[in-house]
Formats: C-alpha cells, sequence, structure tokens
C-alpha cells in the first residue's frame, strides 16, 4: 500500500469543502477541518480522516447542526455555559474562549460548560492551545452509552474522555487524553474493520458475556470501563461533570435511531482552566519539568503525548501520510 | 475476639487527649480527633484508630508541627493558598474554608491550595460536607514515593488519592475516594499484619519483579499504579496539582529518613469547589439522582460510598465497634 505525504495546509483544503458540502457554515467548516487535520498530523488516526464518515453520516441525516450559532451564557464571573444549540462543541468553544481566558486571569480559575454539543474528536486538540499560553486545563465530554459500569450488566456511560494539559518550561506541553472505558470506540472500529482480537478485559458481548471481538462490542455488547471500579468511578465523574453540571444530555438519554450513520454523541462538555502563574512556590512550568525529569528517571520512556508530540515534528517536515484508499475515500465524500 | 461499641462523641473523648498528649495544640487535637472518628464510624478502617500510631509517630519525631498556625494567601479572587507551614491539611482546610465557600459563592467556582501540609486520613471527610452545602468538590492529595509511574521501575508517585462528591435530590452527596495506586498504603499494611496476599498487579518486590506480597512491597518494593497506563496519567495529575501547583512537595522530595515511624507525607492538597446552582438544565441535585437510578436499573448494587454511609446509619444507631485490642493500643498511647 504506497502512501503519499501531504502537507497540513494542503489536508485542511482538502477537507474544508466536504464540510461544507454537507451544510456547515463557514466557520464550522474551518474549525472541524483544522481539528481533523491535527488530528491526523500528530498520528492520532481514530480521530483523524478516519472519523470523516461519522461527520458527515451526522450532519447528512440533520442530527447535528452545522450551522448552529451558540449562545453564551455568562451566569457568574468564573463561571460560563455556552449552549452549543445542536451544533458542534468546538465552534461553541472557540466561541467562548476569549472569555474564559479573560475570567481566568481575572480570577485565576474559571469554568466553561457547553451543553447541547457533539463532540467527535479527541479533547487534546481544545487543550494544548491553553496549555501554550500558561493555563492548566483539564476538560472532559460524555459520549453515547457503551461502557457498562463497574458491577453492571448494561451501558450507562459513554466512553467519557477525559483530558489534562500543563504548560512546561520547555514550551510542549505536558497533556493526556484518554478514553475512560477500555478504549477508545474508534479503535474498536478500527480493530473491527481489520478483523483483530482486543486485549482482554476490553468489553463484553450481546449476553453479557466477556468477549476480545470488537465486532461482537460494537453490535449489541459494550465496553468496560478502564481500571475496574476505580475507572468506572471516573467514568461516572465525567457524566456529572459533562452532563448534570452544563445541562447536557447523558450518554444513555439520546435517541439517535432516525439518523442511520450520526456518529456524533449529543451531550456536553466540561472545561476548567487555572492559571499558571498564581502557583505557588518555584515557577509551574519548572516544577512540571521536575516530575518529567524523575518520570525519566525511574526508567518511563513514553511520557503521555509524546508520542504525538514527536510524530508532529516529523510531519510538519515530510508531510502527513495518506493512503490511496483515504484520498478515494475523502474524494466519494 | 469480642467487639465493645462506643458512641462517636466518646471516641472523639478518647482520641483527642492523645494528640494533645504529643502536642498539639487544642484546635488540631479536636480536628484530627473528629476526623478519625468520622473515618471509624464510616466503617473505614483503613484511615480510623489504626492511624493513631502513625500520627503520633509523626508528633513525637518531630516530623509535623502541630502547633503549627496555617497563613492564608488570597491571590485571585477564585484562588486561595494556604501555607500550612509543616502542620497537617485539615486545619488548614479549616481556617480557609469559610473565604473558600464564599468565593465560589461569588464566582461559581473555586480553588484552594495547600502546601507545607500532611494529610494522613481519607479524603471524603474534607468533601462531604461541601457536598452537602450544594457544592461539586474534588480534591487530590499526593502522598510519599511508593508508585512506579507506567514503563518504570522505581516509585516516584504517592498512593496519590482522587476524591470527588456532588449533592443529591435526596441530601447524601455521591461521592468516591480512591488511591490512584492498585491500593491504599493503609490496606497493604493491613494485609502484612494479618499475613494475607494482594491481588495479582498490586505491586513490585525491591528486584522490581511482580509480588502478591504486602511485606514485600513495603520493604523496598512498589506499589503499580491501578489501570495501567491511565491510572497512571491520573496519579500524574495528582502530583501536578497537589504539588506543582500548591507549592508543595512532590512525593518523591521528602526526606523522612531522621523520623522513624513518621507515617504523614509532607506535600499539599488540592480542593476545587464549584457551585451546582449554576448547572445548566434541571437542578443538579435532580440529575445526579438521575445517573444513580440508571446506574442501579443497569444492575449496580454498590454505589461509590454507599457501603460507608449504610455502615454510618447503624453505627449511628449502635455505636462504633472498637476491639479489646484497639482500646489496649488507644490508652498505651
Amino acid at each position: 500500500m504506497s502512501q503519499t505525504r501531504i502537507a497540513f495546509v494542503d489536508l485542511v483544503a482538502l477537507l474544508k469543502p466536504i464540510f461544507l458540502r454537507y451544510g456547515t457554515s463557514e466557520e464550522v467548516a474551518q474549525i472541524l477541518a483544522i481539528n481533523c487535520a491535527l488530528c491526523e498530523r500528530d498520528g492520532a488516526t481514530s480521530h483523524g480522516i478516519f472519523r470523516m464518515r461519522g461527520y458527515v453520516d451526522s450532519l447528512s441525516t440533520g442530527w447535528v447542526d452545522g450551522k448552529a450559532i451558540p449562545v453564551i451564557e455568562d451566569v457568574a464571573p468564573a463561571f460560563l455555559r455556552v449552549d452549543a444549540r445542536n451544533g458542534f462543541a468546538q465552534p461553541a468553544l472557540a466561541m467562548a474562549r476569549d472569555v474564559l481566558v479573560e475570567k481566568t486571569l481575572k480570577n485565576g480559575i474559571a469554568l466553561l460548560a457547553i451543553r447541547h454539543s457533539h463532540h467527535l474528536s479527541a479533547l487534546w486538540p481544545d487543550l494544548e492551545p491553553f496549555a501554550e499560553q500558561g493555563f492548566l486545563a483539564l476538560s472532559m465530554v460524555n459520549s453515547f452509552a457503551c461502557t457498562v459500569p463497574h458491577g453492571g450488566h448494561s451501558a450507562v456511560f459513554g466512553t467519557n474522555p477525559i483530558a489534562f494539559a500543563v504548560p512546561t518550561a520547555s514550551g510542549t506541553p505536558l497533556v493526556f487524553d484518554m478514553a475512560t472505558s477500555s478504549m477508545a470506540n474508534g479503535d474498536v472500529q478500527i480493530a473491527a474493520r481489520e478483523n483483530r482480537l482486543l486485549p482482554e478485559g476490553s468489553g463484553l458481548d450481546d449476553a453479557g458475556l466477556p468477549t476480545q471481538d470488537p465486532k461482537k462490542i460494537l453490535n449489541g455488547g459494550a465496553l468496560l470501563p478502564f481500571g475496574g471500579h476505580k475507572g468506572s468511578s471516573i467514568s461516572m465523574m465525567v457524566e456529572l461533570l459533562g452532563a448534570a453540571l452544563t445541562g447536557g444530555h447523558y450518554s444513555f438519554e439520546f435517541d439517535w435511531s432516525g439518523h442511520a450513520g450520526a456518529a456524533t454523541p449529543h451531550t456536553g462538555q466540561l472545561i476548567i482552566l487555572i492559571n499558571a502563574k498564581h502557583s505557588g512556590g518555584a515557577p509551574f512550568g519548572h516544577r512540571a519539568e521536575v516530575l518529567v525529569d524523575q518520570m525519566k528517571s525511574a526508567g518511563v520512556t513514553r511520557l503521555p503525548g509524546e508520542h504525538r508530540h514527536r510524530t508532529r515534528l516529523e510531519t510538519d517536515r515530510n508531510g502527513i501520510p495518506i493512503t490511496p484508499e483515504e484520498l478515494a475515500g475523502l474524494s466519494q465524500l
């Protein structure tokens, strides 16, 4: 399978017209095309080009409003809500971003609660720019019911990712972004396409029995949370903050059965920013490096986010690899 | 082994003079005696009477200052720091509590960063009162290096607990409080005393090899994080928020070798409060109940914190069980 390489700007230029064709506004198309290209650039392929079909199906079946204009609700000096009005979460964040930063600079910490929104991407593209600006950033988004709470027999939680990014003295944020399910849905889908078995403990089949077959998990089965009852508690927190606090849907509360192929969960997203300048003692970025150095001394060879950042350096130089199949798929869209 | 029952107030009255005897102030003795009795009352025995020896050794070796007077630093409208001045974290929280609540009421969210502090108890006693007052409360505290980061071979992180409590319509907070190591240190110590083996994946021996022997973990070995690389990332977040942000020590940064028996890690604690009244949509407490009901419908029979709350109902009625050995141990102190 021969690969070609494509520059970041050219990939954006390739993706943007697809969003426009399926009915997004100019601004939404720009934001989502950049977001999708950022994931592909970092080698985070399960959130890159691979997701375009899901975006397109969500748009073409009328499940998501690609032209929605978010409404900001400024409810307290450090508390901002946004009603995304059935649009994507990223344009809602883009609209609220400056106010959120201003509130954080003024108060030391501030919160953004986005509801009535769709999020189909990774969370690190939302957070890394904040960390580069000197903020600690925490985010959670719930998704669609596909994960069984610990001790239960049917799905309640989504894959419910949690992400955290902090500034470092070197300038490259230290960041993790992880599903609180045993694995991300995108990875289950990719394994199903490639006929690969999953690790033990990944999920249950439709009879509630353990399975390593990704197709059984996707067809009536469910994922397990990562890390047993502890990971399940973290996933519960994501539901409470992503849905109950924002005013969005829980992962089990929406019905997209009338929108075949729709892939964007209609839920909520929480973002908390903290101004690193207010840390006690030595500057935060230097302290973060001290921890990183100690982890490396203890034998850790791959820090969270490091693989992506290395891939980024390489693709910035040589272009983003793209297969003929991917190119063909995109031109079909 | 015959057990007697003791009323909560009588247990506090039994514990308080011990703290005083080893040099705490009246106020610190009162706060820690109540805290310890609260844990015992809820059946959280690994943080109850069992911990008294550790408190006493920390005090008598001069490792912790039982008379420290914390200093509040009001650094931004929603950002509060406290220098505990080598005292316990709970009195620092008690001193800052009213200001933190006021800041949260005014701004919607607020942060308390305690540094130069010692925390040897559970986190839920710190958080449940906030949830009962209508706040979402998140806390993290780092501890002492006893947990190997995922992919490493020596300890960097502490057991690094994270706790989260939210109000519910029924009035009983929904709360979890968990070590981000495979298990809590107190539980490893109890297993060692009782000569019990631990579950697989709990820790490594001093050669870096997997072991289920709690004594090998305690003597030169280390715990593993819960949930592989994901739990390890959460534990890293606890270090960054509990130490780098507060200005406290990382779990690997203090040396208590000259204080034999000292058990109180000299680190930091972060608390974030969110005013539930600002949630979007239906009242937060009602929405939390909707999630709880769905989890129960999915077969979950034990919610986080539920076992403690049930034990509390029982011990409030019948008294807190205490063994003759425990009573004898306390009178020795």
